[in-house]
């Protein structure tokens, strides 16, 4: 059974995917409602469906013009393999199917949820959560499927399915890499062209209809209103599920190439029931068994009575959360000790070897666990409905608009204190306990309840769109009662959500940050060095620039958005009559066009700085291995800054959404009680306005911007002179020499007082080109200086100018 | 004259002092004007100093806590002297009666201003800035003064004014490092209580004042606007004084630290006509030179045209400002290749000794002169009147306060952009000209002029409070025109001073930076270590929860205010007719007192995490190296966080002011005029009240967090084990050895295959405990693996250790 593990992942990956098929055609059997509702809920359909085609054929043109980018390179750098290219498309293929699924699958759920509401709340939960569950599958299962699959074969076509040595497995994972960056490319362009869209369409829907028209939420009259709920599916949805598509497959990916490390550190190959690949099976193994484990969650969460509050249903999500929290660790527990030596030995970096047991990875797990749980409380407690700071923001807007963004921005920048600190604790706990693979793992642990997450992620914007239907189609009051509570709920696990993406994006980065370091080679990333420490300024300021282009982003759009509007409130005869009917579709095309427009921007910066920052002194020819340290604090600094704006956004951005939110029931002021409509619950939606591009668009897009700036890292890796120093790596060693030249007392060695030279001839056999390694250790009154050089060239080049080094007899000596 | 070189700098400080002294005598010879004016100047006076006084018998518990703690490390800690005490309270006196002189002056100039201002505009500018002149050259001159007189002082007492060795230098240095750690203490509280205090004030008049009771500006029947007259003097003057002071010393300290390092390159001496010290003078006869520089540039700052408009008064201020930025690379170059040996050895990092040119160092300055001249444009176009970022943001305030503030967030975003590639520019430049001594160099460079700017900037809310004055006391409609002139212009100045203070904490942070590394005799900093980026992330937090509780800081002490000028407008009679009398004085009380309180917390938090950081891990035995990496990578963390807030900060509430201020002139929105009183101005105002705290007090607060984190890093530096790895420490190697086990072919050295193994063995003369440094440099197959074990205890413990060195045979002999 061992040796058919490697197998195990997509059995469950596919297993995943029927339960999926099951479950979709349970959702789509439900009853879809009278002629008004399956009008509305078209509209949404082809909206989002028209958003996606639109956004896709963008996408098509971006894939193929780095696909040939990719193909270039990989006839230039003998270590790339044009199979990379290949990955690379089916990776930005299934994360775009993903979402496509997803929003395929929310757009006919939102409906049949509204329908099932008219007969009770547990019934709407089920279908809504169905729903929920149908894309969390088909995103893990997707990512699980296409990730191991490309394994397998990839393990297959460079080593024939069986180990060989590292270096091969380096090839292998390298070119795995690819289809990591393809779906994260996707993810970024998704989560920022849905982030744009759906903010724009709700400023507009906002500004014009509430505001200036004085019409409710989700009026038909209101022509922006189905682009808001369009919005509200491919931002939150295909946008989510694009975004953990990619975390999923970046964290397993990382993962396996420091288990790959794991092995090479172990002597360069173990011998285990999984043909010495344990390690790097490991992490698909913990992702194949989260997705029955999340099917067994989803299960778990039902109500069964009809007058049921919030509690309950968020009662409900918790156990089956908690459920699949607990089943994970226990499966880890069981995969770590079964897959791993009980016994092994890992490079500390700076301690060298160490022999650690097995049970120390499984300790790793436990770290990620624990830190997807409590970063989801850290948010809950600054964004949640009733806590401390969301009263303090309340109290605020008592004093305007100005205190109460005031005391928005300071809430999401405390927030910033627990969430660090549980992060660094999280870095150095599962660092202490197993490495960096502990880091990755920790993450894949993390990583491994996806399915969970997204369907109780998913289930919140359907219940959204299923209150809008129930609103435009004009239902009875108890319906959108119904759907009200299911919204709410979706409102605190949104937050909860974009807490647990962060968490993620975190350690998934630093994982994919240790896996760059140990590809390229370095000796680490050392801010000393002063090119290295200006790069992690630079990398510090990219995701500020980043959020502020997407923010302005979302204010060009919605400007459009706004005159759009209030042109057809002027020109359309009878609509606020409701004789007139608004054209919606002119409005969703507004939105889709702008977002696409505004998402290059934001992109382009993403992508262009760290090829600029690999390439640029290249071009001027500078020592490859400091051009990898600088990029290596390039991302660090995009890694820690982004992480910090990510928490301060989400957290600055749901605490205004709820403090606004607070107002609908009421809240007590200087000790008198104010409704909406007041004077400080304008100041309260002036936050909010200032939240929604915050929460929805800047705050969520953080997380794929040091996800893919780490991983365009790793694909650059093997050009910035990778492998150079790897044992079993395609460049040969010539020979090496120790030249010791003492000086001092005559007739006997004087220890303090030498000089001594190591010469390390390094020869790439592809090329030929040949270069020396120089380390000359000066001793004189016992104190030793270190200084080292390096030669390249020819080999008779390299020989010649060996023969300048001042002060130092060498002997050259042959090969052989 | 080169031995006497020592002495100019303080011959220039005096010279300083005296000239300020006899500007002083003047601008206090010139006409107060009539009671009403003297009255209410008195007012702001006595406010200005109760706060003052308040603010200090707070500090000087502070002082005495932080001594005798001082006091303790210095007996338990052998490198450091109990002299670091003595230093670190003149520093802090220093710093405060800087900032006393600049708020006394300030306060007896601004009605004399006001009077000046009922004759001419060229009289006011006069006036004005000749009490900015007064406060710069204060600050400056005692900076200089304090600084070499100290280092004189600690010169004599260790070294007897000789050069022994770099190890006895470092002490002088360290010892000295109290100074500048007293006056960046001093600066924190007072920038932080400054900044909460004014804007306290300033919210509190403005709230009840204008948008409550209606009523102009500066309204003398506002309880609150005494108050809001003292903020500008405590938080603009004294607060900025003590501020510019700690960074002109921190700067040259730096300097003078790595221009010690410099000697040691060299060889540990060096024989040039400055008595060997000149890299160590050098940094301090710029300081010197600049006083007298910034003088003429002063004398250049007038106007003749009593029509003048903001722009001549702004070219006068230009003229004397890019006179004296001339005259200092001037002047830099002849001190470099006077001082400087004509070429140096430099370590530079990972490369190695190189040989330079002094005229390279030369480079290094300019281009600090280069960074402080464009960070000033960058500034003042994200920031200025009339500048596209202000005009998007006014046209984005006719959509309500909530774009507004979007637009006001993304335009300080955004503007992080080019100062961070500015700044990151800057550090590889003056690295590769000249090492971190360069890097120092460049700072010391742009500060040279710190007397000029500091005029520049003072004169602005000394014009603010002669405006003030002017209504207050009702004077012709004429005298405030002519002040609001200066004022406009002083708006100007003090945005782009904030750019300047920047930039002088980011090249004096990385230069301290640069001393600490040296300090401890780390390798570096590698963030590939986890603790060390752990560290790193907690860093970056660290700026951005500072801000936040700042912004909190004023937001309560504003509420306090609010609540009592609400109940003098209701308590009062007759006080809106003008027959009541305003309690001033308990508005002045409240400020102070909330202020003094909410400045604690944040100070807490700036002094407690790096010692925090040092000295938990060192109570659980932790290695001390190790220790020091981790709090170098927090010290990274503060600097490239911090940076980014203050640059966010600063430039977003310069925008919101300056845009809200477009208003007054009146702006064109959508091709209609729009002024003062319409919507979009309300929503701009909004935007204003955001932006006070971010320019006024979270802002300019994180120049001041970044320098005292990286100082308080190089106090502790002796204490994480500095020096022990140092060649004139007083630590002494034992001996070193080196073991070869050479395995393989048998009659000759197999150099593919053996085991060598290096025991470097320390002991440190004071308390006799040795380290024993052992690597193990492991060659298989000619493949090299290098691992390295410390331990630690008394001689004979380590020997006994060092027996059980798995598979090593260790020859033990004697030191003789």
């Amino acid at each position: 059974m061992e040796s058919m593990m490697i197998w195990m992942p997509i059995a469950m990956a596919v297993l995943g995917l029927i339960y999926m098929w099951i479950k979709q055609s349970w959702v789509m059997k439900q009853d879809a409602g009278d002629g008004k509702m399956k009008e509305i809920s078209d509209y949404i359909y082809e909206g989002a469906l028209a958003f996606l085609s639109a956004e896709y054929k963008l996408l098509a043109i971006f894939v193929v013009i780095v696909s040939v980018a990719l193909a270039a390179v990989s006839f230039i750098v003998p270590t790339t393999h044009i199979l990379i290219v290949v990955a690379f498309i089916f990776g930005a293929v299934f994360s775009a199917f993903a979402g496509n699924i997803g929003m395929k699958i929310a757009t006919k759920t939102n409906v049949r949820t509204t329908q099932a509401a008219k007969t009770s709340l547990p019934n709407a939960l089920k279908v809504s959560f169905g729903g929920g569950t149908v894309m969390g599958l088909g995103v893990a299962g997707l990512a699980v499927l296409g990730l191991t699959a490309f394994f397998i074969f990839f393990f297959w076509y460079f080593m024939g399915s069986e180990w060989t040595s590292t270096m091969d497995m380096t090839i292998v994972l390298e070119t795995l890499a690819g289809f990591s960056l393809g779906a994260e490319s996707i993810a970024l362009f998704a989560r920022v062209g849905g982030g744009i869209y759906t903010k724009a369409a709700d400023v507009g829907a906002d500004l014009v209809g509430k505001v200036e028209a004085g019409i409710p939420e989700d009026d038909p009259r209101n022509p922006a209103t189905i682009a808001d709920n369009v919005g509200d599916n491919v931002g939150d949805v295909a946008g989510m599920g694009a975004d953990l598509f990619g975390s999923y497959v970046a964290t397993v990916l990382a993962a396996m190439v420091l288990g790959n490390y794991v092995i090479k550190d172990m002597g360069g190959s173990i011998a285990d029931k999984f043909g010495g690949i344990g390690p790097i099976l490991l992490p698909m193994a913990i992702a194949g068994a989260g997705i029955i484990i999340s099917i067994i969650g989803t299960l778990l969460v039902k109500i069964k009575d009809n007058s049921a509050k919030e509690s309950q249903v968020m009662g409900a999500l918790n156990k089956g959360n908690w459920t699949s929290i607990i089943l994970v660790a226990l499966s880890c527990y069981g995969l770590v000790t079964w897959m791993l030596p009980e016994t092994m030995k890992m490079e500390f970096f700076g301690e060298g070897l160490q022999e650690i047991s097995s049970l120390r990875v499984f300790g790793a797990t436990i770290v990620g666990l624990i830190v997807g749980a409590v970063i989801s409380s850290v948010t809950e407690y600054y964004t949640g409905l009733g806590k401390k700071p969301i009263l303090k923001i309340v109290q605020q807007s008592s004093t305007g608009a100005g205190t109460n963004i005031i005391a928005g921005l300071a809430t999401g920048m405390i927030s910033t204190f627990p969430s660090v600190l549980l992060f660094a604790g999280a870095i150095w706990a599962s660092y202490a306990f197993a490495g960096f693979y502990g880091v990755a793992l920790a993450a894949s642990a993390m990583m491994a309840t996806t399915a969970m997450q997204l369907a109780i992620d998913a289930f919140g914007p359907i219940s959204d769109n299923a209150g809008g239907i129930a609103e435009m189609s004009e239902q009875e009051p108890i319906v959108r009662e119904r759907t009200d509570i299911l919204d709410s709920v979706g409102n605190t696990t949104a937050a909860t959500g974009k807490g647990f993406a962060i968490a993620s994006a975190a350690l998934t980065s630093l994982a994919l940050f240790a896996a760059y370091v140990t590809f390229t080679g370095i000796d680490g990333i050392n801010i000393f060095k002063a090119p290295v420490l200006a790069m992690l300024f630079v990398g510090g300021m990219v995701p500020v620039v980043f959020s502020a282009l997407a923010m302005n982003a979302v204010g060009k759009a919605a400007m459009e958005m706004v005159q759009e509007v209030r042109r057809q409130f002027r020109d359309i005869a009878g609509i606020m009559e409701g004789t007139g009917k608004p054209e919606y579709d002119k409005c969703v095309a507004i939105s889709t066009k702008a977002s696409l427009k505004e998402m290059m921007l934001p992109g382009l910066l993403t992508i262009g700085f760290p090829l600029i920052i690999a390439f640029a002194p290249l071009a001027f020819g500078m020592d490859k291995l400091a051009i990898a340290e600088m990029l290596g604090g390039y991302m660090a600094g995009v890694t820690v800054s982004g992480v910090l704006w990510a928490i301060f956004q989400n957290n600055a951005g749901g605490a205004w959404d709820n403090a606004k939110k607070s107002f609908e029931a009421g809240v007590e002021i200087d000790g008198e009680m104010t409704y909406k409509g007041s004077e400080a619950h304008k100041a309260a939606v002036t936050g909010d306005t200032v939240g929604d591009p915050f929460k929805d668009t800047s705050g969520p897009s953080m997380n794929i911007l040091i996800k893919l700036t780490c991983l365009i890292g790793l694909v650059i890796a093997p050009i910035l002179g990778g492998h150079t120093i790897d044992e079993n790596d395609t460049t040969e060693i010539v020979e090496i020499e120790v030249v010791s030249n003492y000086e001092g007392i005559s007739g006997g060695e004087d220890l303090n007082n030498k000089t001594e030279t190591t010469v390390e001839m390094l020869t790439n056999d592809v090329n030929g080109i040949v270069t020396a390694n120089v380390e000359i250790r000066k001793t004189v009154n016992g104190k030793t200086t270190v200084t080292t050089e390096t030669f390249t060239g020819t080999e008779d080049e390299v020989r010649d100018q060996l023969k300048d080094v001042e002060g130092i007899k060498i002997k050259i000596k042959d090969k052989n």
